[in-house]
């Protein structure tokens, strides 16, 4: 089936279980979905935009509401809408960020934030994990002391990740934020794993920053996310344009540069308002989605010489796994070499692990029902007996 | 009707014939709507990304060739999909543009150019309109000396819109650019009002950066854009990433700062790409969104004291009109003031003229069949008739 020349129409999410690492939380809601068929136009939402015409202030449909509503829900004092947690990044480095100046970030970090650096002339400067993939306060104490010894001047800005990408590893932002503030600097927390997953209260993480992912984690189009502040930081980094044309006199009211002006309209905005209930009553029920990835981090242990690689209890639904002295070795011998697992786990109606992947890969069990997650446990199981593998039980 | 709490859903296109300025060319196509429900989930272009790991390498869906095709139909060596054409102006001016540059724009640029030099810290020095509203060579090339004289140096960077949005006047761009390289002026084509609407061949107009907008005129959703530029640029506005962690020396192979990675993904990118084919056969027959432009606008000069202030004829469906001397001066004793006359155009089935604007507005008539195109001529002739304006038949 096809929905346009060349391209087939996904399926994905109708024929099956899908633990792709990235994709569990951004996947739409039937509200976004009857959103985005309504709204696909992009200047749709400009049907009813007046005075001081910016897209924030818009009433119908009800984004200057919306605004307002994830501010609070983040409790952070303001927050816009932005092309996706990068952009927020970006709009943050290039306002805090002179050319040379250090930048914290961690061993765990995302390209997209060592992106956003580099765009300001930042210097990536990582605190170092633990052996146990985790970020300290006391990492961060040193580091931010080591980069101060050699460069004789603190770093300018921290990027602190609540879950990391490679492990789905739960940091002590809190105790992060503190010592960061000790010194002065400001502190990004990137909830593009959290927010729209878990509740975060930016405040009491001590967050100068929140930045959050609307196409990982809150049931949004691509591309969107959210990138909320202080009103201390509001002033500096949502300032309003001042350049002039030197022949008209114009000048461009209330647009914001570091916004480029409006930022997301049509099906990306809207589809995300759509979500929104939706998400704010998920992440109440975070605990479920625990106990859900526990029944197949389980099932996965009890498979001889499997080892997770992500701390343990979970604290998070992306999970790092090693089955190197498992399921790769059946790969040795295997007819289909590595592409055996995703290839059986497609029998069972599972997707979402990189084809070929049988050593360490990753998964996301986030949105699973208690009988998926039962079904997902017996799918590893039933891979690993076939197979000849050992199984504890 | 609801499409999610407190959100209407929205039936502009479907209840009226739209001739919104900015709307027209933007409207998704069936197979854009089509191609938004079965790729809402922003991930679902990644399900088949594999290494180097970047969007525009991905080949299912066939996002390797819409680019390679875009790039070929607008005859240029290379392009990219951006959010919106704003971040296309910003990639460009982040690139070229140092603080206190001088950068070269019209007096009838758009805001977002102007946000771009800003966020660059670039100077804008504006090329003055003649007095029929058409940015000229000369005035270039005035300006240029101008800005040379002035500053000691030559402005780094021209902005020059094909079609501008205030009059929706055609401007001579090969002339223009012919002017800006013999001072080596790089020019950024800007096609929000033409690439996709007719057609637009960036090397005989001499551009070195051609950026188009997706909602605008591609019948794409928000946001999304596109940007396209000469090998000889792209080294340079597309080079890969040199930033590198200090401490787990990674490096981030072959995105690019610029576009912060992986740009569209998901409803925008596939709904862009299953227009392409549309939009790539309406450029062709442009000559009659003219034709049908000619019949609104020969029945709007034949109510007496309306002005056309846009070029004339017509080379673009962009209209600027004045009716000062004709709506405007019913809206004096009228009991809905200015308002009438938008109210009067909904019950004719009519939508997108600000409403209670009676003297200087704007309209576009792209997309209007020509039976339309007579309704539309015919109902502002009848508004005329019903409110005692003299017609000249």
């Amino acid at each position: 089936m096809r929905c346009g020349a060349g391209i087939e129409a996904r399926q994905v999410n109708e024929l099956f279980i899908n633990i792709d690492p990235i994709q569990a939380g951004g996947r739409l809601t039937g509200d976004a979905i009857k959103a985005i068929i309504a709204y696909g136009d992009g200047y749709s939402v400009c049907d009813n935009c007046r005075k001081p015409n910016r897209l924030d202030y818009i009433a119908k449909p009800p984004i200057v509401d919306f605004h307002k509503d994830v501010a609070s829900w983040l409790n952070m004092d303001t927050a816009r809408v932005v092309p996706g947690a990068r952009r927020g990044f970006q709009a943050v480095t290039h306002t805090y960020v002179q050319k040379g100046d250090p930048v914290l970030l961690t061993s765990l970090s995302h390209y997209t934030e060592f992106l956003a650096v580099e765009g300001a002339g930042g210097v990536a400067r990582e605190i170092p994990a633990n052996a146990e993939h985790i970020i300290t306060a006391d990492a961060t104490a040193a580091k931010i002391e080591e980069v101060q010894r050699e460069t004789g001047k603190p770093p300018v800005l921290a990027f602190i990740d609540h879950v990391d990408y490679q492990f789905g590893n739960m940091h002590d932002v809190a105790a992060i934020t503190k010592v960061a503030h000790q010194y002065d600097i400001p502190v990004l927390y990137n909830g593009a794993y959290t927010v729209g997953i878990l509740p975060v209260d930016g405040k009491s993480l001590g967050a100068d920053f929140v930045v959050g992912s609307g196409h990982k984690s809150m049931a949004a189009p691509a591309p969107s996310g959210i990138l909320a502040t202080t009103t201390e930081h509001a002033q500096q980094l949502f300032r309003t344009t001042t350049i002039e044309g030197d022949v008209t006199k114009r000048r461009f009211g209330i647009k914001e540069p570091e916004m480029m002006g409006c930022t997301l309209m049509g099906a990306t905005l809207v589809g995300m308002m759509a979500s929104f209930p939706h998400v704010k009553e998920r992440v109440k029920h975070f605990d479920l989605e625990l106990a859900h990835n526990k029944i197949i981090i389980d099932a996965l242990r009890s498979i001889d010489g499997t080892k997770i690689l992500s701390e343990y209890p979970r604290r998070h639904t992306l999970t790092r796994v090693d089955t190197t002295g498992s399921f790769d070795r059946v790969a040795e011998t295997h007819k289909k070499r590595g592409f055996y697992l995703s290839s059986a786990l497609a029998d069972h109606g599972v997707t979402g692990v990189i084809p070929g992947a049988t050593r360490i890969w990753k998964f996301n069990s986030y949105g699973t029902t208690k009988r998926q997650a039962e079904h997902l446990a017996a799918a590893f199981v039933a891979i690993a007996d076939e197979n000849g593998l050992r199984v504890t039980r």
